[in-house]
């Protein structure tokens, strides 16, 4: 039996009392890394742990993968992705593009997901079939945007600094192409690509929970995602998604030189 | 007599009733200038004319500094600066970043400011003695953080790209110095500041209309915003703004070169 979208909602409402009234409240960081600067807060992972504790409970023969409490059953049949933060340096400073990140795998493929912004309470959901939005605006089908040229392409990423050697060269000859680029978004550039606000997101590096719960949310509105080398995005890596065909073919073909 | 916080409120609702629904709607874009791209949404446009002709029929005798329909008045002794948009390449992909911005310069220096942020529903005025927020979270009186050491500094900027020649090299000694850095926040990013949630905002080629609003609200928080030369941030140029004293003073003393 698969889930339904009350049970997303669930897991969506219980991450949210973990986080959100941690934003915006001086949180206790810690620093995850000795290199560099990762911070991860209580809320993510007390998130996380809330997340984990009604899948366990309702499909305990479901496997999961989490950003702060490790893995259980990667080879089962069904495997969630939870990312309880994504975007924490985001959530530390204040800025509302942080979002929570619930993905299901069904042998490895993303099925079904959910991407929550709770301080402006957004949801999108993608439930196997399409993707839909809930958020100040009302509720509606997503589709992505039928951009046809790179040229009149919106680019989003989170940092230029997330890419290194040739891959920063390869992304800023897209960069360098499109209409409008723009910095700082973290997984909320996926959802406004999914709603049709922005045709293009390119990032490198990524953790599998950094993307889970984004991939139906973007299939199923339309969008396309994969990794740089056009194989699937489902376990990270250097990730590109756009809204079009036609500009994913232009900047994959850049991107692969 | 100078205007009450209910004016503000009065002219922040006038604007948002233009601005907000036309955010995420395919807003009919105009490129103002050939060479870049930036664009000017009928919103940005109708928020303005809105504001003006409250203050028109409010304080005939005040000036009044906009971005879209010019000057009148500009040797007066009280003086708006508006920007009904500021941050309109965040407005036309979605991001809830952008912002409208209304300053009372009395004499030349900026007394009164608000930033409005329709979608979340965040404001934040400054009222010529103190600085307070209204939004999801409630109410409150704000005050900056009191960071000791630019080393422990958050800084936000729009982009690196906004930097050239010298001030880049000047921009990214400060970048290198600090915890956290982060792009794509436009004026969102001083009402982060103001609200303690964020150490430092540096920019480069300012417009007055572009800060005209966040002085008095990072000022009126305990923050300090000047030029990058120390003088009066009231004309735009490259601008710095700080949470704390200390901060400004590290920041700025390289900045200086």
């Amino acid at each position: 039996m698969l889930p339904d979208r009350a049970f997303f909602d669930q897991l969506a409402d219980a991450a949210k009392a973990e986080t959100l009234p941690r934003f915006r409240v001086g949180a206790d960081v810690v620093n995850k890394e000795t290199k560099g600067f990762d911070p991860v807060t209580e809320g993510d992972r007390a998130a996380e742990a809330a997340i984990r504790a009604l899948i366990t409970e309702r499909f305990p023969e479901h496997g999961i993968l989490g950003e702060e409490h490790g893995s259980v059953g990667l080879d089962r049949e069904y495997v969630w992705v939870i990312d309880p933060i994504d975007g924490t340096r985001a959530f530390i400073s204040g800025v509302p593009v942080w979002g929570t990140l619930i993905g299901l795998y069904h042998r490895g493929k993303a099925v079904m997901g959910l991407v929550d912004q709770p301080f402006t309470g957004e949801r999108y959901f993608a439930d196997g079939r399409q993707s839909s939005y809930r958020g100040p605006e009302g509720s509606r089908v997503l589709a992505t945007r039928a951009c046809a040229n790179l040229a009149d392409a919106t680019l989003f990423t989170t940092s230029p600094h997330m890419f290194v050697g040739e891959g920063r060269a390869r992304y800023e000859a897209v960069q360098d192409k499109v209409r409008l680029f723009r910095y700082g978004v973290d997984c909320y550039a996926y959802a406004l690509l999914a709603a049709g606000h922005v045709d293009l997101v390119i990032e490198s590096g990524l953790k599998a929970y950094d993307v889970g719960g984004l991939i139906p949310v973007i299939e199923q509105a339309g969008g396309v995602i994969t990794a740089w080398d056009g194989g699937p995005a489902e376990m990270g890596g250097n990730i590109i998604a756009a809204g079009s065909r036609a500009v994913y073919e232009q900047a994959i073909s850049i991107l692969q030189g």
